[in-house]
């Protein structure tokens, strides 16, 4: 057993003792219902090594985490013209908010808030119905982990679209300074679907391995991204990846990383390593407490943040 | 020569012949008057070894770069209770906004906001009179650079303290939430002479070494800050170091990095070098338009980016 | 002819030959196609007698000014608890500001901003499908004006629907805070076809007489509201009747009064007249220019001005 | 005696006996330390005849309400041209709000929020000492209620400009856009002095005739404004009289109002009469609670509602 692989499971059974877990979010049934003990994490090495403790094999809702990936597909539909449509600060407030958008006119601050996601998944859509949109994210996110089970959890989608109003208030008004192309329930219903997506630590941190390695799949060589793309898309996450709590993040983990509210969190090492963790219970920015908490102790006994000196 | 050596040439000969220089700031004589067509740029490598270019070595105004120094002491004076009065998020507003610390009660979102700025002065005043403050500053910054030569702009301090009225008014607003314990008058005072420091891109970069050296000097081995708070402190930069444009500057950029209205940046690359440019002219962010061009271009040759993989 | 009759046709003809017309509404095709040439006006004294001049019975499109029937309407359903789910403030904003909503919790700031009028039309539907609430609207304000013709104009309703992604994010926005109990879309079905009411001046004036004789039809006799209620819509028009520009028409006329986006303003002088002008040009608050300047003659040459003396 | 005088003593006894009295002004220690139980009246009726109950014959500290007096004095000094420094719309927020003036430049919403009263008291200094500026204040009210033993309470004036870091801020902001011409220090002289005048309610309701009569003092003849004057300070404060409460005083009370943070309130009934309550307990928004209430059944038992039918 090499150290890190004892530094994780150190850091999974100082996680499953821990006894301030935060609070699962509670706006729709299925994340409410989730039991808060659990805690996984998974990280996997730029050779490939996998270390995965504690729940680190049970599939969650990923929720905003989905934006990483629905931004690179966007990306890759559009290129740089994108950025016309979204901005790249980070917000000041919170991942809902709707004054932004008015005073900047439509304009989502950046592609990791609601807003902003929702413009991406406004792209998506191009010239597609809505399921092929969906469909092509499966299939993207089900390549880059090299998993074929991953699927996206209808229950969770359909609770989402129910009391969804908040979205649709923030498309609807996006679509009166013409900042969205398609009928806001379509719009929707490809976001609502890529939040559901479903998986596990271990899918995730396989997902994310490209953000680590220079915007390549180190499994199949093949690229995803350009490396300059992928840098980008790693300054985004640093910056905006934790909504109104990005500083924060920055501040105590020192990686990029994007959370969502089901309590997962992608983080990546360039370089080094990808790395998923995953705690239902949130903090009082909406991101995950132990979550956040393990990705603190994994870099401070590992010396990985990015803000650390290089040997 | 070393190719990092022609790779700074090369830079400061492209910036000389570049036409799209920006705006100085206008808003007192002192800066006004300067030349836009001036450019320089220095690079400290980890080992020491300086690459300078341009008018590397002409003194400027260091403006807002001063906050990354008044922070450290401050931090090393009061430690991390200092978070208490100040924040660590992105303000996703202007630098000299005055709406955020309404919603926040006085407390401002971090401490490279002038608002910020404001309370780390405040600190610094601790139960001394604002002459010893300024000269605890500025002993700070030779120390740090190893140079008796840097001084504060006299000039550029009296023109700030005749027109600083919205500063006075950010002291004011948050003497009213109990978030300033000095007078307004003594807290600028301090405000304004470390914002008129004056010092050469050399000076600047070679002041900046303890932040790409894990909180050493590495000329000395003094332990400036600890590993820890210097990683944090980069953290900050790269997160809050541009005011409303920190997104853009990590995005095209990658480095933690903090701006100052005179045209300045430093810039850190954990472990490898410290950097500073200078032109005067500033982008509609009020960030130098050609400092974040020329540190785009040094980070693109010499794969620094902190978002790239570690080899 | 008496003095009134005279200062009326006077203004009228003034008003015809006015340079500075101010630009129409552009936002529907059927606003924007209105000859800006056009100015009515009628005058309904309280004992009857009617003053119309210009193009005093030409139908327009009453847009806002339905707010004040359908408030009235509200409060006749559900009585003052209708105050529990919109303020009775002037808002500091644009008539279409989503801002103060999240602020202050989905609770509009009045019922004359677009928000407010959304939650009145939804306690209109109360149990009635959208046909029959806006049956009944029809009905109370032909009745009002004692005029069978006032229709409801359906080109009007649908070029709103069609493009009224602003008030379809204001109304889910609110929905999202629980102060709406219908489906967007059948609330905006009502909310539209109220503001597509097509009347004249003299129709409009008809309609407001009994918040100008204490809460009764002076005609029929019949009370509409208490005569607490007549003064407390009163209160309300003056207050909050023109949008961001509500203080100004205050200080310039000192009547309450509601304007329209068509170009309409209803204002009353109690006791004294039901007043109605109309001419399309819109001045930068989104207020009838020349309707603004047309009232402010007539209540400098009437003395009609609530802040004026009473003899 | 008649039946005013009945309804007015009836009203003072009511107040005495009221259980919820609201919550005195606790910012400064003179305001703090007023007897909540107090309650005072003066109703001054066009021809002259006084009505005065409970602790009407008592001295508090009018605060804002000279905001009232300031204005029409700065009107006289330079006309309308104020209103190029100074908005005349509702602010839809706190009386000590900062974000709007970010919003809006530095120019004030309107002259009865504190920013707006600043540039008032800005123009009234003019070319003159600030001693001799509140000098000119205090001859002018007392001219106004006739009565030479109207004072300014300097205990109250040191107690302001001692915490009064909210307005310096405010100060010193409008100074950042030049919208303040003399130095904030200055200016909050005279504006603290004004607010710390001292006035009985008979005082106030006597200071207050002028604009009961159309501009003219009734009992000197003197015009002090013109009458298109008198009428448009009576839409001010009617539409901006009572900070973020004005919607609520105009639909509960309906007469044109100031309050003050001392618990006093001026209100004018236009030819009829002009009238004064306190009570030190303040309500939710800053404005007395029993002031309102008095001034609410005094409306209900007279009809002197300006928006009830004249007849």
């Amino acid at each position: 057993m090499t150290d890190l692989s004892a530094i994780v499971s150190e850091i999974a059974a100082e996680m499953a003792a821990a006894p301030d877990r935060g609070t699962p979010a509670s706006y729709i049934p299925p994340l409410a219902s989730v039991d808060p003990a659990r805690f996984g994490i998974a990280v996997i090495e730029a050779d490939g090594t996998a270390h995965v403790a504690g729940d680190g094999d049970m599939p969650f809702s990923i929720q905003s985490i989905s934006k990483v990936f629905s931004l690179t597909l966007a990306l890759g539909a559009v290129g740089d013209q994108l950025w016309t449509r979204v901005g790249r600060e980070p917000s000041g407030s919170a991942f809902n908010s709707i004054v932004q958008l008015e005073t900047e006119h439509g304009i989502p601050r950046n592609p990791f808030i609601n807003a902003g996601a929702i413009v991406t998944s406004d792209i998506l859509l191009g010239r597609n119905a809505p399921r092929e949109a969906i469909g092509e994210m499966l299939r993207f996110v089900r390549a880059l982990a090299g998993d074929e089970a991953i699927f996206i959890d209808e229950t969770v989608a359909r609770a989402e679209q129910d009391t969804g109003y908040r979205n649709m208030a923030l498309a609807n008004y996006m679509r009166a300074f013409g900042n969205l192309h398609h009928p806001a329930e379509h719009v929707l219903g490809v976001y609502f679907h890529h939040c559901a997506l479903a998986m596990s630590c271990r899918q995730l941190a396989l997902a994310g391995r490209y953000l680590m390695a220079g915007g390549i799949n180190p499994e199949t060589g093949r690229s995803i991204v350009s490396a300059q793309r992928a840098r980008r898309i790693n300054a985004l996450m640093l910056t905006c990846g934790h909504y109104d709590g990005s500083g924060e993040f920055a501040f105590r983990v020192g990686l990029p990383g994007k959370s969502g509210v089901g309590g997962g969190i992608l983080a990546v090492a360039p370089g080094i390593a990808s790395i998923a963790v995953w705690s239902p219970g949130l903090n009082e920015r909406g991101n995950s407490q132990l979550g956040t908490l393990a990705l603190e102790r994994l870099v401070a006994r590992t010396g990985w943040s990015i803000f650390e000196p290089r040997g």
